[in-house]
């Protein structure tokens, strides 16, 4: 009755992590793939990005957890049987650094350090005022955005969030709809996504979506690559809508060499980064799952997979 | 009974203070100098950077209020008569920039955003990791230190803060004398200076001070340009304590064309724009004060002359 973990390409963190899990329990069993002497004793995955049907040889899983808040990896796994409940790993270590990672670039195009930079390799002292405060659009009222709302607030700016569910923390506005949003858009100085990927969230920010944005504002993508229509962002970009994008997510990563986002000068290009799963910190909740799993509970942060997220 | 403006270089933001303060009451004297019909009618004196002898034409002056938080330029100059009450003004706009700016700052550094952009200009796709949360060690413990020291802890970070009075934010650490300060600096992956500027102060981030930083840290000087020993800090950075300086403020503003901060590829040369203050922001606070003033009450935010700040 143990754990196997399947993370093709991170031996490292596969290994930290199994020796985080046994730390918290010596009398665990923890297998790293395709090391599994018996697949019958296999209750609970932990997987990031595995091949489908990779999973298909444990007869008696009942959960297959994320290593990190993504679960697209295992919802897109036709050859998981429907018993299995999947779920995401979202510790607190996960959303501070989200949080900050949001927090430091708004406030890097905010108060203009790029331009600072500039200035300094010409020897030019150039003091430049800037508005008292932004109109920042969060997409995404999970915990992330709603940590990540909550923090911008709290620095002294006008934070609106778009979700389905409608939800949103105090003193943060809440909007419902793409009407609503399409008439935010215009509003904002910064528009930050970290909505789940589902068929409803794929290709959200496409031509229409990038024409109502703010001349001069930023478009911050921390969600999953395929929430931007790469495509149409150099077209926008080149219109001044937004003025600068923040790319730490794209549709294949590592993004390749010849793409043309990698020497935009309006295109940070950042490698996937936002939010690093440290194993040690994920190693509590991904036990206390596996735990919940054993004993036939109900799992935290379980995915509807209707809705796919 | 009214308000002269004593801003030498900065036409602008007197006459939007002006506007601003009339706006408030209608019925106000607002001059500014040199256009001043009767110096007998002038109580408060509003002043940055004015010329030491520029206030003993008003006989009447009870308040010399500095536009800012800095008040060096009003306790050195010595003909300010002993019954004028010198005040600093500290409004929540400025509070709220310069935690903005400092945490921007921390989190630029801390996130490698500069490498990132470096590995940008190569296409190099490198993810790196990095800790779970930084040691910050700020200097100061009044409005501004307590306000970025509360931010930065509600970012995950460990703070200290390190101070005359021995006050802190509640979840941050307090230290009190030389000797604890030298004690924290090898443990502070980032020192942010925002000390008032007194006898005590003056020269404080010297050779001795930058030789017990972490190597590998991060210097932040929002204070004043005097509290670092400028000729010290080119041979600390070369010996990696503190791998990064980031100044916004310099003994010398605007920082010469031929300085060598400006081409060193480790100093962050910032043209005093961390908390700029916005003349209809503290109008509200001026006009209070020199109402007090008016009425022969307490100013607020008055400075104790022989402690400096």
């Amino acid at each position: 009755m143990g754990i196997v973990i399947v993370m093709p390409g991170r031996d490292e963190d596969a290994a930290r992590l199994r020796v985080a899990l046994q730390r918290l329990d010596s009398d665990l069993e923890v297998w790293i793939q395709p090391d599994i002497p018996d697949p019958g004793r296999v209750v609970s995955a932990v997987t990031w990005k595995h091949s489908p049907g990779e999973l298909g040889r444990f007869p008696n899983l009942r959960a297959a957890i994320s290593y990190g808040a993504g679960v697209e990896h295992l919802l897109d796994d036709p050859s998981i049987p429907a018993g299995v409940t999947i779920a995401r790993t979202v510790d607190e270590g996960l959303i501070r650094d989200m949080v900050e990672f949001v927090v430091g670039r708004v406030i890097e195009h905010r108060r203009g350090f790029r331009g600072v930079a500039a200035d300094q390799r010409t020897s030019s002292w150039v003091p430049r005022r800037y508005p008292p405060h932004w109109d920042v659009l969060i997409l995404g009222a999970g915990r992330l955005g709603g940590a990540a709302a909550e923090a911008l607030h709290h620095l002294g700016h006008r934070v609106t969030v778009w979700s389905r569910s409608g939800r949103a923390p105090v003193h943060v506005s809440s909007i419902v709809g793409r009407e609503a949003l399409l008439e935010a858009l215009p509003g904002a100085d910064a528009v930050v996504c970290l909505l789940p990927l589902t068929g409803a969230t794929r290709d959200l920010i496409d031509a229409s979506f990038l024409a109502r944005m703010k001349p001069g504002s930023l478009l911050l993508n921390v969600g999953r690559g395929a929430h931007l229509v790469e495509s149409d962002l150099l077209p926008a970009l080149d219109s001044g809508r937004p003025a600068v994008a923040v790319l730490d997510v794209f549709t294949t990563e590592p993004l390749p060499p010849d793409h043309p986002f990698w020497g935009h000068p309006r295109v940070v290009v950042s490698p996937h980064v936002a939010s690093l799963t440290d194993p040690e910190g994920v190693a509590g909740a991904i036990l206390a799952n596996h735990r919940r799993a054993v004993a036939g509970e109900p799992l935290c942060d379980a995915v509807d997979v209707d809705r796919g997220y």
